[in-house]
């Protein structure tokens, strides 16, 4: 494959730049109130050079999502990939994941709105989540083949980890006592140890940490 | 207060009864999508006594949401009453949330689409959503301090189980293999033991069941 050359780079980094920015507009005024003039208002460019790049507002929350999902799916595989146990893949999976919606795409909730998107568009996101989905589902899957995980329904809790790993993008706000790392280290410690103390007295077939 | 009467409580019952269905049209077409004319349809309601009872798609939206928290913070204000431990009344707050918001209102992922209400109404329900966050929270903290649960950070532990609580609404159906009540026993059993496994071999600070 030819090396992209300096301009087509710069087109992808604008149209990115141009996505943060919506992310977050979408965010703040939320995504029905959004509207184009808003969003080219705070990139300080002309709306008809916002139109060069994304001809309205579905095309823009359809790559939102898409280039979040294209990061969530390129973190879990580089994650896949290590040498690590499978909890420790899966607790930094879930780090991963909280940075990537919270930081990465400016609190993209966007993301989680397919309901918004055209039928066409919602149906392309929607297999892009699947098989995100399918990425951390194998990691819990293989995490109870080797044991280092608890005996559980692997697509129920991947669906429940992913329902609260996605939640963060309605209450956070940038620049908040807590940072996308220390949510996701905190709810990784959730996910992987649970809530409920140590019962010395009752004698135990599971034990954390 | 006087008993209502009996007229009184056959119009509550049928707002419930329109409001279970809006919903059930609300999860199949999307709040967007969906009509009037489709909610009135599915009742086999004249439009025009579908009028009578709410005026508008905002307004049965706003009843369902409204509805749906009533009976989410009754249902934990009963659970706190009860004379069991913090971790028990915690699973059982697990498993009426999920019951609650699959089962009774016919998956009202409605609750959750605050953004699609008009400002004011939104205000109304997102504040009765802080209380139903509190109520929840309340109980994170007091098995915290009577030792049941880890010292975890209890606001951030609530948004995330209520994040993955709200979740289902968006993939569960009617007549799947798992009942609701099944659904909210393995995401108790989650979020109370964690997916970690036993590890015999480290010593644990902490153990599970």
């Amino acid at each position: 494959m030819a090396e992209p050359s300096r301009r087509e780079r710069k087109a992808v980094e604008r149209r990115l730049a141009i996505l943060r920015t919506a992310a977050g507009v979408f965010r703040d005024r939320g995504y029905d109130s959004a509207s184009m003039d808003e969003i080219a208002e705070r990139l300080d460019m002309a709306k008809g050079n916002l139109y060069y790049y994304f001809s309205n507002k579905h095309e823009l929350l359809f790559f939102c999502q898409d280039a979040s999902l294209d990061a969530l799916i390129s973190g879990v595989d580089s994650i896949a990939a290590l040498e690590e146990e499978p909890d420790e893949k899966l607790r930094r999976a879930v780090v991963a994941h909280v940075v990537c919606v919270l930081d990465e795409l400016e609190g993209a909730s966007a993301h989680t709105e397919v309901h918004s998107l055209p039928e066409d568009l919602r149906g392309r996101i929607i297999a892009k989540r699947d098989v995100y989905e399918a990425r951390v589902r194998a990691l819990v899957e293989s995490g109870i083949a080797s044991g280092a995980l608890a005996p559980v329904d692997a697509k129920l809790a991947t669906l429940a980890l992913l329902g609260a790993l996605n939640a963060p993008t309605r209450w956070y706000r940038p620049g908040g006592k807590l940072s996308p790392e220390a949510i996701g280290e905190e709810f990784a410690s959730l996910f992987l140890d649970g809530l409920r103390h140590a019962r010395p007295s009752i004698p135990s077939t599971r034990s954390t940490r």
